[in-house]
């Protein structure tokens, strides 16, 4: 069961603002075991590997005040890469050479922090090393601000995005009531197939009573006119209406709206262009009810304001990024740790899930989250997304900024 | 000297996340005075006053908790309107309506927390009092995250958006450096007219090496093939450029970037269809240089983000209310106090202005702080910036969310 060597540790796929807690849980853990004597890092994930980009990260063993301030870095500081690995099947050079860096730097223990089509690079790394007999433990390591991963509750990033989401409609609802004049604001949020982070959006107005009147998720068909009648009915009872959507909504023939309707618009060099999904809303309610309307599409920010990360957030991801560390101890491979709710007052049990079951599989928002309307959120949805988004961490800050670790 | 009798408080133009902190300031210099019994809020500004919407804020009078949540709640509590009085040469209604009203609830002071347009408002008024010989003490207190008041060394609430801008690109910038390939990520701010929103953003950069590569401010005229060229020299060093523009960048004949060459540009419904500043410049290093390029508009945050406040702002613009109070009972009317920036370590002194030299005029940034080719600040305008972002504010949390107070 013993397993003594180095280990190696990559990002991949887009940045949280928690991603670098959980490299932080996978240096912590290296750091206590006895069997790991040097952890790299890999610049660029997988494909920065292939390059022998790696840098020797266990300089960090014990640095505390380090630590801590990785923990509130956003964006992967390893930097990431978006490669998929070809099939197994194909007899291919990149296995070859994966396994022969492993051998050189003497890597058995490898993690790799990212979303699903990294658990799919988890998935096929441990199966070759299987056929070739090379004893190394490779395990996956959730992200993702989307929590659109199968098996855990949730997952890490998605709090400190959605904690980022429920303060800016809050903040833009706040904004947005101060004139008595009817107007319509309309906020996009990420997610293309799943609506997590826009049913976040529902926080403000369930325990304030201002936030985002009408949400719109990608798993339930979008309708034009249902959509105006809807928005026409809360103008109805107060001028200012926000409402949150997500950027994949689609109607029944699959397109999404942000595309669907626009084949006549060009761009200012006559190319078909895209406004996005709220600014075609925005033009929707500007020619069908006519009043004020604009949009706000939260874009990046929602990925990176590690300056308001939920410190159940951070705190979970670097105990995710320990655990997946002590599982390869104990002699796991090809898995992932998961969160697990346990009953009664929020707190969760991390366990190990077969990467098998979770790469290249997606988590909706299921129907009870939903409303019947298919214009907002249940109140079970609400009490799943709270206990994420609890608490505030300190943060360092110098010339009015917080101060971020760098790594490269 | 000595005027007793009742206050009144409005506030006009858009929000701020620190335009209630001078409300709140207003209500403790109220408070403090033997002349004024109550103080008045009105809604909705001098619109709703004309209808008589107002309401009591003497119950504020020593209330600690809830000042301390007012001044952390972002927007115009008190609601807001976009009114402007017509010229008084005009025998106009309205004037004898306000001072009717005005006679009615015995108000003596009037405070107007505003920009530019609600100075010349308050301009309007003290003129009138002083042609009717109604004893009256009218104040403007400045508010915009614009900061383009003159006289005033800066405004309350562009601290706090400067912050927010700061932070914000520093953390898309984190979120920028993960690839390796090339990419362009233009982020657009508020700021139609002058550029000092958009100057918040070379703060990163200066002080942490990442940040905004390029700065484009309405101050210098803009050209689309310097820009270019200013971009891919960038690209040469670095593979991930990040570009701040103010939404009022404009070309020498004086059409704005965002509007100038979209003639061909229609929307879904086939009407003209202007893109935003920002989503111009994406379509032209699309066009141009052909690398991956995003475009980002920090919208409506940058003027409710109050969770990222800056303390030295909140402090600040309490202050500056407070002191408002303080030269109305002194006598003052027809003034506005204004900052004053002491030589030495950062500190500002407040003193009064006479609004006649502040209403209706813009101060635009500097040559000085603009560098030679017109894509970057200089020094001089880091140093002026940074002290007006450092410092945050303990806020309380429900929820996972920022508390707010709601007057109405």
């Amino acid at each position: 069961m013993i397993l003594k060597g180095n280990a190696i540790v990559g990002q991949s796929g887009g940045p949280t603002s928690a991603i670098n807690a959980t490299l932080s849980g996978v240096i912590r853990g290296c750091h206590k075991s006895e069997e790991i004597s040097k952890l790299y890092g890999m610049e660029n994930g997988i494909e920065g590997f292939l390059n022998e980009d790696i840098i020797d990260l266990s300089y960090l063993f014990g640095d505390e005040d380090k630590l801590a301030l990785l923990e509130l870095t956003p964006s992967s500081a390893l930097g990431s890469c978006r490669r998929k690995l070809p099939p197994l099947e194909n007899k291919n050079e990149i296995y070859d050479k994966i396994f022969t860096l492993f051998k050189k730097y003497d890597i058995r223990y490898f993690f790799y922090i990212g979303g699903n089509d990294s658990m799919d690079t988890v998935l096929k790394l441990s199966k070759y090393a299987n056929s070739i007999d090379y004893d190394i433990r490779i395990m996956g390591v959730p992200k993702t601000i989307d929590n659109d991963l199968v098996l855990t509750d949730h997952t890490p990033g998605f709090g400190s995005a959605a904690k980022f989401i429920a303060t800016t409609i809050k903040e833009i609802a706040c904004d947005c009531s101060v004139y008595k004049i009817k107007a319509v604001t309309i906020v996009e949020m990420m997610g293309r197939d799943a609506g997590w982070l826009t049913a976040a959006a529902a926080l403000p107005k369930y325990y304030d009573g201002l936030g985002a009147d009408l949400i719109y998720l990608p798993e339930f068909f979008f309708e034009d006119d249902k959509f105006i009648s809807s928005v026409n009915e809360q103008l109805k009872t107060h001028p200012n209406v926000v409402v949150a959507v997500s950027e994949g909504i689609r109607y029944e023939n699959g397109t999404y709206v942000g595309e669907g309707k626009q084949s006549g618009a060009t761009d200012a060099f006559g190319h078909k262009y895209l406004a996005g999904t709220a600014k075609y809303l925005e033009m929707l309610v500007r020619e069908k009810i006519g009043c004020k309307v604009r949009s706000v599409e939260l874009n990046l920010p929602q990925r990176c304001s590690a300056h308001i990360a939920s410190a159940t957030d951070i705190d979970e991801s670097v105990a995710i990024g320990k655990s997946a560390v002590e599982f390869a101890l104990d002699g796991k491979s090809g898995k992932m740790p998961i969160f697990v709710r346990q009953s009664g007052e929020y707190s969760v049990k991390i366990e190990c899930a077969d990467v098998n079951e979770i790469a290249n599989k997606v988590k909706f928002v299921p129907k009870g989250f939903i409303n019947e309307e298919g214009n907002n959120v249940t109140k079970e949805c609400i009490e799943y997304i709270t206990p994420l988004i609890i608490g505030e961490k300190t943060k360092k800050y110098e010339n009015g900024m917080p101060v971020h670790l760098c790594l490269k």
